[in-house]
């Protein structure tokens, strides 16, 4: 399926993309960065770089880690977090209905999308 | 400048995006997939297998080579890959203008955007 994503670009770096807005509701959802990294199948280091660069990306972190030892404390999305999240989402939202027939149409240019069915 | 981007993903791999739509645009303009990554800073394998991955996921070539030696040989954007790229820009600039204005607010949660100025 062609699906359009969306990503904000800070300069060079993306400060929030489709992969770090699923980590940090994989984030919220299991309460740590090791457990999102499980989930979305990925090393807790590489999660944890792209926790850094999203936090260092805005004005205030979207993820606080508790006092735990090496990767062993918790983490939670800050209500900053969340509202970053909410408006990536509904930015996706928008851009995706902005597109949808002209992706129909680009559909059928798909190699794995044949339309004789 | 924070910037919306528009991806299109074809299961796991990325079909088209803005990487790769200005290494399209690169090879139209420089004739060769080496003139290519010189003009994006990028290696000469780098680039040849974005070329390869593109011209997989569609169901006809975005770029055909020409022989002439490893490396050596021209490129060229086809007919099709010109019309992948054209529908390509028109959602990039579809989904852009669908997000504007929340856009506009969301920069100002970002570090480097500081509205004092």
């Amino acid at each position: 399926m062609a699906r359009a994503r969306l990503r904000i670009l800070l300069g060079e770096a993306t400060a929030i993309g489709p992969g770090k807005a699923d980590l940090l509701e994989a984030v919220a959802r299991t309460g740590s960065i090791s457990g999102a990294a499980r989930a979305m199948n990925m090393s807790y280091r590489r999660a944890w770089l792209l926790v850094d660069t999203m936090n260092r990306s805005f004005r205030a972190p979207l993820i606080e880690t508790a006092a735990g030892g090496a990767g062993g404390g918790g983490a939670q999305v800050t209500a900053f977090g969340h509202e970053v999240l909410q408006r990536y989402r509904e930015m996706e939202t928008r851009a995706n209905a902005a597109v949808t027939d002209e992706l129909a149409a680009f559909r059928t240019l798909l190699a794995d999308e044949q339309d004789d069915g």
